[in-house]
């Protein structure tokens, strides 16, 4: 194991109802820190007001004596453009606190809104060096889709359209204060979103399970426990999308799945994320998606590296071959196995898991490789250059 | 799942030579916080003097330029008394912060003195009434000891003397800034403590995992996990006292085992710790050892109340039947061979699992009963009257 820091600060509160506990929730922060009452509501494309959230939140805020100035719009893979018109409203308006309603995306543009309003030079600078900043605008979230984990995270992915980049920036000043989340919320999302979602949580899971660190017992017991969850979960939540026990089930998961917790004390990959970036940048594909594509093709590609930790992963996480006696196990086959069960659920799910499903061709895998890799590699597992990266966009074709 | 609430801030800051970072750490949440330089130093009988510990914390605190008050003398079962004289001393030194270098005693020992310093009446009636605070001081953790989880929790157990009771008090105040653990501080633990911790966080998670609450996946995943953790490393650990990585494992595990995080969306039973806290002010034996004997025999009093989840604790932490497919399981015989499981392993590590062996015979049982019980009931699994709790006591006779 190694050395590590680890804190979270960020208030859960999740259950049933608990949307109606917003403007109590943003008062009480607001008195704590001493304060002021403008409040910038965050939110997409307007799927709060159809579903009634929204005149919920403003009652909520309103009952609370809040000033709400409202910037809606937020889109996947949120955009540099957005950001930037909310770093200029937060000035304008004097905003104390955002409030972001809605799924990663939203809560990565207000991250990203939150960092740039007491920073003088180009928000998009912070993406492209990670340059520490000062100071953030307050940040409480009203989660809508499970999957980013964004709401507990010190992390934030925003898109510049211009570029075709899609960068993290990353801070404790961003991290959100309080995050409500309510599973009932979910009841209403689109299955492919629900997968998506699974898919984005699993992956960030991985991300950290597949590590040179010796000595993790713990943490590998942890992130073998909440695989199985959302592994179990999703298809059960597709089948009864208004089921609030699985929902609640993935939701929960969600959110430890990326708050830090799973990490603690080893190294993770990130590299199918890297990988990712650059496919939804280039081509505007759902992050989740994306990763059904990837990660398989990824694994395919490294797991000699370590053979006996895909097996670990096949028999505890995927459940093949568990009730053999591990001395009598082939890794090989065992290990293979393992990849096709993740790629087979991923299947079942109905996530795309070859890049010719969405019409995605080679044509830009050299461009996106050399964004991707750069002088440089990308992942920890096992450091990848460009042309690595290259074939395992061919892997995933 | 309930609807919960969850928010944990203590910063964990672990590893190696982690202790040296004590100064700075120190100093860091002062100067955020504005406040002074007068910590108090509290701590046990003196072990951290033998092993070199308090030196280094002396040196770290001087060269920050902190001004250090010492309150030594910390006993297991901490005294009242011992937390009347901090909370004196604590208001003539005007002390801004206490440090708890120990383990679970020494840090209860400083939350109810921090809990007491800005509290107008007698600090014990916080313990017997369970009143909010307004205000604690905070608290700093150097942790010496893997077991009680106190370096991340919000509770403290005290032992009023006098009264021959011990009571626990808690308060989002009394929760610790931050937690400096290394496991190499306990490289010099002699097997039986280290035996007492393993048993003491095993039962945390116990208490969360016998629950009435439905629809809890992923929390019993978690808690599992950490069972399973606890169960494989702590043999590993008194096998090899100065091996870094089950020290490490066991050490992370006690803190999650007790963050809060575990029972997060169900109800916690507790009554096995209430018994035990009877037994440890009567008799003044460690709380660890104490949960070896009480748990078991609570076992035996309540499995057929939910047999499926002493079946599930059975398959999945002991490992009993966990080849044989589980509709061909004998739920009787499997939910019991859990239970003789927990009881060899409790024996493997040397901790008693009868009263018997540390000389405790039936004499007191009804009196323990009585003021465990009082004229209402313990425990939420299965609520138990004080003839239950004499009945538990004579199974573990």
């Amino acid at each position: 194991m190694e050395n590590f820091t680890f804190q979270n600060e960020t208030k859960i509160i999740f259950g049933k109802e608990t949307e109606l506990l917003v403007g109590k929730e943003t008062t009480d922060y607001l008195d704590t820190e001493k304060l002021g009452k403008n409040i910038l509501l965050h939110y997409g494309s307007g799927s709060i007001k159809k579903s009634g959230l929204y005149d919920k939140v403003i009652k909520s805020l309103k009952e609370a004596n809040l000033n709400v100035i409202e910037l809606g719009g937020v889109v996947p893979n949120p955009r540099l453009s957005l950001v930037k018109e909310g770093i200029k409203l937060c000035r304008e308006k004097e905003i104390d606190f955002i409030l972001a309603v809605g799924g990663g995306s939203v809560i990565d543009s207000a991250k990203a809104i939150s960092a740039g309003v007491h920073f003088d030079g180009d928000v998009w600078q912070l993406f492209e060096t990670m340059e520490p900043i000062e100071k953030g605008v307050p940040i409480g979230v009203i989660l809508t889709i499970p999957a980013a984990g964004s709401e507990s995270s010190w992390t934030s992915v925003v898109t510049n359209e211009e570029k075709k980049r899609k960068l993290h920036f990353r801070s404790p000043w961003i991290r959100p204060k309080f995050a409500i989340m309510n599973p009932e919320l979910n009841f209403t999302l689109p299955n492919y979103q629900t997968s998506c979602g699974a898919s984005d949580m699993l992956a960030h899971v991985m991300e950290r399970y597949f590590t040179n660190t010796k000595n993790v017992d713990f943490t590998d017991e942890l992130c073998e426990a909440t695989m199985r969850t959302i592994i179990r979960n999703t298809p059960l939540t597709l089948k009864n999308p208004k089921d609030y026990n699985p929902r609640a089930e993935l939701m929960w998961a969600s959110t430890i799945a990326h708050n830090g917790l799973l990490n603690t004390g080893r190294e993770g990959d990130w590299s199918s994320h890297m990988i990712e970036h650059e496919l939804s940048a280039m081509y505007d594909i759902a992050h989740g998606a994306g990763l059904a594509i990837v990660f398989p093709a990824w694994m395919k590609y490294v797991y000699k590296h370590d053979i006996q930790r895909f097996v670990q992963f096949a028999v505890k996480v995927m459940g093949v071959n568990k009730n053999i006696d591990p001395n009598e196990i082939n890794l090989e086959e065992t290990a293979l196995a393992g990849i096709s069960a993740l790629e087979q659920w991923f299947k079942d799910i109905k996530m795309p898991v070859k890049l010719s499903e969405i019409n995605i061709n080679e044509s830009k895998f050299e461009e996106m490789s050399e964004l991707c890799a750069k002088d440089s590699t990308v992942g920890c597992f096992v450091k990848l250059n460009k042309d690595d990266v290259t074939e395992i966009f061919k892997l995933a074709l």
